[in-house]
């Protein structure tokens, strides 16, 4: 069976998004018992994480490991003319994920308890961003 | 065709463990001639990679770079209160993989002669993690 | 139903070659309107990412950035016996991607407008690196 939706997230600039209901409520409608659940961002300068749900301080500490790695107006980058946070964007993205594959068992994301599916807004102004869903089982 | 199983990887601390026999014994046994491999962990702070197998200073030296990237201890981060290597252990796990597919061909994992699956624990004690494995194919 | 295909894609030391038309290609052939798309490189010195297609630089940027991160030489790294570029090779890998999967819609890879797929090799000269392509959906 092969299940697949597409929809919009609206962010508010730089920071994490969570999606884990989203796309609980997707894999629970679809019932496949046993498979595969895959989350897609369409875009090259925002991302996708499986990351610590349960103190938030830990997505903060990744924005600040993040802006040491890559700041913004780092002279190291030529690509500026979409702006200072552009360029940034993009390492962040290419240091992470575009897409996760997550199993499901018993109708659901097995997830592991700590993990929260993100949406990481790279850019400082708010975008939309477009996420395509693919569930594989029976 | 799907198959799906979970096991558990009992950890002594940093570093590698590799999964490669266990997870290609289970193709092997599974008779799929061709599909696709996925293998998850599901933790925060521990996570995948494929990396070359033949010198384990290849491994030693992802170590030190990981530390230098990310120090135990580094005063960037806030989130502390497991532990100094719990922040660092998170960025690790965000910088490499949390799932691995591999194609399979000829009822094996088609990994490139110097591809060896790890599990890499990024808490300096030891841990048990639980990773799930899930073939697809025909 | 699957699809799959090993080819393998001659480089010409570090950079980025694009592999977007061809995997476009194999799944506009293979007759699947929706699932997904999963490329995968047998090495661990050149891997795969999703980047900004439209301007250069943001590729040249991305070599600059890994370039600062893990220098050719790094005198952190034992692991030189097979060239001073052969462990930031490691790295590069580890943090990137070995495998992308791409939902497949309306028989094609559903790619955002800037996405394109690149094969990025890392080691300064050039190498064959062999690339499979596995499609599944219906």
């Amino acid at each position: 069976m092969l299940k697949q939706t597409t929809f919009t997230v609206t962010t508010r600039g730089r920071g994490t998004h969570e999606l884990t209901n989203e796309v609980q409520r997707f894999v629970g409608a679809a019932g496949i018992t046993a498979g595969l659940c895959h989350v897609f961002v369409h875009h090259t300068s925002a991302s996708l994480m499986l990351c610590e749900n349960a103190d938030p301080t830990v997505r903060r500490d990744l924005e600040a490991f993040m802006a040491r790695l890559a700041p913004d107006g780092d002279p190291l980058f030529q690509h500026q003319s979409e702006g200072p946070d552009d360029m940034p964007a993009h390492v962040r993205t290419v240091l992470t994920q575009t897409g996760l594959s997550i199993p499901i068992r018993e109708r659901r994301c097995a997830l592991g308890t700590w993990q929260g599916i993100y949406l990481w807004e790279h850019r400082t102004s708010g975008h939309r961003r477009r996420v395509t869903v693919t569930l594989q089982g029976g």
